[in-house]
């Protein structure tokens, strides 16, 4: 999916939101566990009732692999599912991966050859040729870890590089935005970081960002909208345990649904704000 | 496998060898194409002939995802295999993850539960949240990234901080030394970036080194050796592509063993030179 189809899904849906299968087998309704494939059966429930209000599914692979092979299994079903029945959609391998070159291209062979993700959140830390390999593929996007939500982004993220006095998601940015342009790298900006998005909106004003952390994590849509959104949106903000676990009863994927309604009226009213649609 | 295990296996065997199983469908002698699993017989013909001369595998994650599930089925029968054949073998999982906690947590579970890999490389820039959950777990290791093997390590690792005026990769050992310890706690330090090695021992003279990049990434065994080992070894020293790939013919495997032979009797000179046998 290219730049502009991506803008104007979210100006027709009149949403920005991206959810997060973060689909752990052991915190799905007890009742899919007689299924077969119980994981897939529960994403496609969650799929079919909060597809009109989000623009982006994100599977956080993580909760995929820790079942193994079965897992893989799937997550390749669950892809298959969302290309064939929303062709409209925007699917991102949370993945967080990178490794030296030749090993980096298997990993984009992974996510966009063996599936078809649109999109693979990679982690900078090896460097321009552990990401060059992810941008062999047309209308494919990488999507390039800043600023993450979690408590140990200040660990090393912020770390303040006495030659360029630039903190290191800074260089990050910079350094990626040289390999990359707006229609294939994005960025991941937690949204409890919501205050450095001025900073990095005068680095990269037309770039997307991936935003995680509203919702459970506690970040806010409002600062992140705020602060974060450009004159293409430029934005993509997930929620993940919020809405698919809204419930646990049989109801779960109507729950789900309700609850990506709800963010997709703010997001609405938002967008409308700012002069988009 | 605990740390007096490992150096025991090292001094019994002579040998500090890790095996890199990054073993791409693609490379593999094309009669194995022929087999129902071709990356698994491939894995357990080389296995065979090599494990006497080393004390590590290390099959590269990518390698396998780039197949999807099928190729996690071939993963998970080659763990398998050297677990149940070679009891004594170390086994790495280069996969270099890491994700907010609650995701790493998952990513533990498929590499020590679903899969019994005695050790994960994990990537640092996410912080100590994201490494966290993979300490968990008793008699199994964490490999953190310090300084890595490819081109790009120059990127982004040696940042120097202008706070602690240490260098990025440097403050990544330091904080990483306050979760974990020498019993489970490794670094990955490039071969490529043997002279960096005499600092990094002056921060951690007693862990274990995963050391990537001899052979084909073009570092030296020797200059490894003279700035690495430590009173227990503390070196495992990986090559990948030189062994598993030394021959195309239905002699590969013979050729696989005769090469791993090689470097084994070097570092068996090399640990002789320096006390340790």
């Amino acid at each position: 999916m290219d730049y502009s189809q991506l803008f104007s899904n979210i100006k027709r849906k009149k949403s920005f939101l991206c959810i997060g299968l973060d689909t752990d087998y052991q915190n799905i309704p007890k009742f899919l566990n007689e299924n077969k494939n119980p994981v897939f059966d529960f994403n496609k429930h969650i799929i079919d009732k909060t597809a009109s209000f989000c623009v982006a599914y994100k599977p956080n692979i993580a909760f995929y692999e820790a079942c193994g092979a079965a897992g893989w299994m799937n997550l390749q079903m669950t892809v298959s599912y969302i290309r064939e029945k929303y062709p409209d959609i925007f699917i991102i391998a949370d993945a967080k991966r990178a490794d030296i070159g030749n090993s980096s291209k298997m990993y984009a062979k992974a996510f966009f050859e063996e599936m078809d993700f649109d999109a693979v959140t990679v982690n900078p830390y090896m460097g321009e040729d552990s990401i060059s390999p992810f941008f062999a593929y047309k209308n494919k996007w990488v999507i390039v870890l800043a600023l993450t939500s979690n408590p140990g982004a200040t660990n090393f993220q912020y770390t303040l590089d006495s030659n360029s006095n630039l903190r290191l998601f800074e260089r990050v940015i910079k350094e990626s935005i040289r390999i990359g342009n707006i229609e294939n790298l994005m960025f991941v900006v937690g949204a409890t970081k919501a205050e450095m998005l001025s900073d990095i909106r005068k680095i990269i004003p037309d770039h997307f960002l991936l935003i995680p952390g509203i919702g459970a994590q506690g970040g806010s849509l409002n600062d992140v909208a705020k602060l974060g959104l450009n004159k293409n949106c430029g934005l993509l903000v997930n929620s993940s345990r919020n809405i698919i676990y809204a419930d646990a009863t049989d109801q779960f994927a109507v729950r789900a649904g309700e609850e990506a309604q709800k963010i997709q009226a703010e997001m609405g009213v938002l967008l409308k704000q700012f002069g988009q649609i």
